[in-house]
């Protein structure tokens, strides 16, 4: 199948992790986003060695938790020994909250407010990835006034296309990340940090986009990265010893996506990058890089139970399910392809041509356009393959619909890693004149 | 303005309700989602005169509320005695919450699994507008095993494409949603509806789609139903005395949008209708429509805080709030136009032609492109007009960014209708193992 943890089972259901979906999703219900931790886990162990082969024994890789953002996974990242990319404070305390250390935290995104940055600061965050000038005068200040002194990184925009999605592409010049060395803006950033009295500029980072399955884009990233670096060694004295090269892994959601041998892919891109440093005549910086998606997509699927199957003579089959865009709104999003089975006859052949719908009141809530499945029929379970990454961290309460739980599975068992929303969570918030709660009035 | 409840004060700050917003953004912080509840009631009573004018006494207007969520508006709506249209227990449950008759309650959905119809049918929601023959035989099943009576209407689409956007068009034949007319599925859901011993058919239902500014696809709607209406009476007996139109009147977001005179609007589909109901040689079925967005959508500002201004030449300007499309995801979804002000200058001219940028990891985190604003510098605040619809209820923790709060003005005092959710919140779902909690792990 699609990837290594998916199976099936004697009875024709679908397997995650060698257990059985259809059982999982009667245990649990559906909607239902199951996580093999054991295939995130193969996955990190697999970038490690692969960055300490290519890069160097000081090499790493930074999960990147916006793509799956919970305490679990970050416990998992810490004891698997890679660093954080987080974007958010919600996205740091989550990580403390796992446990997570904080030094191996590297704080992204091209808007921090002064709260958030004190955040960090008190936190003992690693790095700051400073992304515009206006961030690296805040910082500075709150540093200051903090009396404390901030390790960062400047996020530079080296201006490639990756040729990916429109939306998801955010190495060009014309982006709100960074600062862009065709304009002259890295330049100017970074001599005005290393000015800073109270920030130690320790290396550079860019990132092309998402969902990159080519060598080329990141062999052009590190060309145009390192020929920069010596430029400032030599015009500046810059001497910062990190470069991290974002994150931007593809990874296969369909069987027409190319499968990645990503250890390869990482070699290769290791050459490339030796060349690059022989070529400028610069030491090889530390190369971090920030695999997200590739850690855990493939690892994760979710499980629906159909409402009803609708078959519109001369124009499609629609087959509705208890889910849709709250929990997985990529489709709508992005009109993202996905590999979507009846899990309870995942070995036969797909015979019924249809859309699958979500359940939302907007015709534009589908998971799949054009797809084929078994036929089913209400009350079957249905399986959406490879939705580890951007699923549960994207989901919202539209509709008003609770977020499903997460269910981990290792070493053929399963647990809860986060529960499911209850009714009364959506309405926690909610401020009400407690004489007026839950009784019904007359008009 | 755009809006009779925006306004300008003396010191040049936008007022919402006649309160200054900038006050308001110091004193809860930003993100910050306003909502004019005064202006969100004289909209109710608008509708409710002008429905009864041109419908008769028994129509009432039916509060959508996907687009607006919360306990707060649900109580609003009983006080101003609509109907409510709901589409999941999640919002049936939080109409319950704030006190809302059940029996008021139309329950849709193209897809309500079976634990839905049973709680709507164990709360005595009003009606549940059956979407297809799959629910119609569960919910048949369902209500017999209680031994209940479940009063229904049926979703039927029109066929009708009212030219909005394709994402939200809802009406055509090629839907998730209803049965169709032209392809017979119609007629044979209401014949099946009728045999069901423990449903009682009250009437018929269609919705064609989102922010229509026209009379024709509602006239052309009505036509549809009224003439489907009278063929079914002639050939099945069917007397359903509900028609219900749905929604979709259309809102203004920017001056290029054309005004609305809501009532003259009713008014003319009241006379449409008649013409129909005369010409079919029906009696006028008790109309129901379903405004959401119109109700809530301009009552709604969002204030965001500047985190930086980044111009590159040749290309464009960006300026990144502390918000994006975590609590606004309508840019990124549908390319949504809004109108974005500095809420510290709202009457000075703008000056700085600009694209507004969220703060997630994600270049289609846009709110604004191509706008013009008086040039802000970071710690100022922006307005983002026009976001009380589908701005909260479509909001998601995506970056692990908590949701803002809504705070209610009305007769010229704030009050915090939806608190702004902690860090904590974010991981209060999540499980974790106790002895490792917040305590930092060695890899």
């Amino acid at each position: 199948m699609l990837h290594s943890c998916y199976g099936v089972n004697a009875e024709g259901h679908l397997t995650l992790g060698g257990l059985d979906t259809v059982k999982l999703a009667k245990e649990y219900g559906t909607p239902l986003y199951l996580l093999d931790t054991d295939h995130v886990r193969a996955m990190c162990r697999m970038y490690k060695k692969s960055f300490a082969a290519a890069f160097g024994s000081a090499s790493a890789p930074v999960y990147a938790g916006k793509a799956l953002c919970c305490t679990r996974i970050y416990r998992i990242m810490a004891e698997e020994g890679l660093y954080a990319d987080c974007v958010s404070p919600g996205e740091i305390l989550t990580a403390r909250h796992a446990g997570f250390p904080m030094s191996d935290v590297f704080f992204h995104g091209n808007n921090k407010t002064d709260e958030d940055l004190r955040t960090a600061l008190s936190l003992g965050v690693g790095h700051i990835v400073v992304d515009s000038m206006d961030e690296l005068d805040a910082l500075e200040d709150l540093a200051a006034a903090m009396n404390v002194t901030a390790k960062i990184l400047l996020r530079i925009t080296p201006g490639i296309d990756p040729h990916t999605h429109r939306k998801i592409i955010t190495g060009n010049v014309d982006s709100k990340f960074g600062s862009a060395i065709v304009t002259g803006a890295a330049e100017a950033i970074l001599c005005a940090a290393m000015r800073k009295p109270h920030l130690v500029l320790d290396g550079l980072h860019c990132h092309i986009g998402s969902q990159i399955f080519e060598i080329e884009p990141f062999a052009d990233a590190a060309d145009i990265m390192t020929g920069f670096i010596a430029r400032m060694r030599q015009a500046h004295g810059y001497a910062g010893t990190i470069l991290n090269l974002g994150g931007g892994f593809g990874v296969r959601y369909t069987e027409d996506d190319p499968t990645i041998d990503y250890p390869s892919y990482v070699c290769a891109l290791g050459k490339e990058l030796d060349q690059r440093c022989e070529r400028y005549r610069i030491e090889r910086p530390t190369i971090l890089m920030e695999p997200g998606r590739s850690l855990v997509a493939a690892a994760g699927v979710t499980l629906y139970t159909v409402g009803s199957v609708k078959e519109i003579p001369g124009f499609r089959n629609y087959v509705s399910i208890d889910g849709g865009m709250p929990d997985n709104p990529r489709y709508t999003l992005y009109q993202s392809r996905y590999t979507v089975l009846h899990a309870e006859h995942a070995d036969a052949a797909p015979d019924f041509p249809c859309t699958v719908a979500g359940r939302c009141c907007e015709s534009g809530d589908l998971i799949a356009e054009n797809v084929s499945v078994v036929r089913p029929r209400r009350g079957d379970i249905l399986a959406v393959l490879v939705t580890g990454a951007y699923n549960y961290s994207m989901a919202s309460h539209y509709n008003r619909i609770p977020k499903p739980p997460v269910i981990e599975i290792s070493e053929g068992k399963a647990t809860v890693a986060v529960r499911r929303e209850r009714w009364e969570d959506l309405y926690a918030l909610d401020e009400v004149p407690p004489d007026t709660a839950s009784e019904e009035v007359s008009p």
